[in-house]
């Protein structure tokens, strides 16, 4: 055999994206060949800056190209809320679905002692000190309603009690064992409403 | 309003992509950054090249990075037959689903004066001259059976007529208006077989 052509190396890359089987890689491939080098272009060397600059935000650990992420430089948030999600993209969806105007950790994880996953690997030390601060007034646990997502929030809002402070829980509307990302905006933002003491 | 984040911008960068709209562009951004960033420097690199150095085939037209592509270049396959499509696609297409071992003809469009898309733009001249050079004993027209493809390939067995070549046309089975992209593998080639003279 000889090597693949370099056509079916691009095909073979696309393949990394979520949700592009052999058919869809082989279309998206020709398009940008035949429709839109531009667009390749363009798309090559963005991701490739985003892979080589994109990291985690010190504060809250969402991904940014900065030192902190655009949300914790605002000066114009409140600082007394901080709410606890599990994933960079359920920052995304509070931010579009709510009108949430506080601080967030992202946990990048929940709790899962068989996989190692410890309060470190969720950065607790971090929001520990963040507690220890004295700005925070209340702790919005917007963890997925899987079973460790339950664990953890039940771990975070026991950190948040142990120092008087209260802890929610957003609740109403988000299906159980639901991923928040794949939530409806609707349901998201009542489910922030209808939060309720932890 | 500040820049764009660099996840903003590699969010717009894949929408390039077609089929892939603001929710699958975010879920491959972030995809990318938490699970798979030699995925995306791969993918980056490919892409780069793929537009840099993926040209047409001197022969065919069809997509290839070298000067004649890996089909014209393959001696074990027949030289009197010569398929006639509209675009890389189908060539791709004819070659995963049919046995067919002979040469292509890649028009990189149709015929369509209005848009000012003459037998030139098709690469007409370049298949008249492989006709005349004595080797091609049949011309199988593969054209899409849109109005546009079936003029084309009216036009194309014009040609071959007037050269005492034959041409043949597939048809059983694609469907009217189809792009043969788009055709399941079964009836593409069933209409290979059930081609028929033009
Ligand atoms: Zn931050
Ligand atoms: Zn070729």
């Amino acid at each position: 055999m000889a090597a693949p052509s370099l056509l079916d190396q691009l095909i073979e890359a696309l393949r990394c994206l979520p949700g592009v089987g052999p058919r869809s890689a082989q279309r998206m491939a020709l398009h940008l060949l035949e429709r839109d080098r531009p667009g390749g272009e363009r798309l090559s060397r963005v991701v490739h800056e985003a892979m080589a600059r994109i990291g985690h935000c010190s504060v809250c650990r969402t991904l940014t190209e900065h030192e902190t992420c655009a949300v914790c430089s605002d000066t114009a948030r409140r600082r007394d809320l901080v709410c606890v999600v599990e994933a960079p993209a359920d920052v995304l969806a509070v931010e579009q679905a709510t009108g949430f105007r506080g601080q967030y950790h992202v946990l990048l994880g929940h709790l899962s002692p068989l996989d190692g996953i410890g309060p470190e690997e969720l950065g607790l030390d971090r929001l520990e000190a963040r507690l220890d601060g004295g700005e925070i007034r209340e702790v919005i646990l917007a963890t997925g309603t899987t079973a460790e997502g339950e664990v953890t929030a039940h771990y975070i809002s026991e950190m948040a009690r142990s120092r008087g402070i209260r802890s929610t829980r957003i609740a109403h509307g988000v299906p159980l064992g639901g991923e928040l990302e794949y939530v409806d905006r609707g349901t998201l933002s009542h489910a922030f409403e209808g939060r309720r003491e932890y």
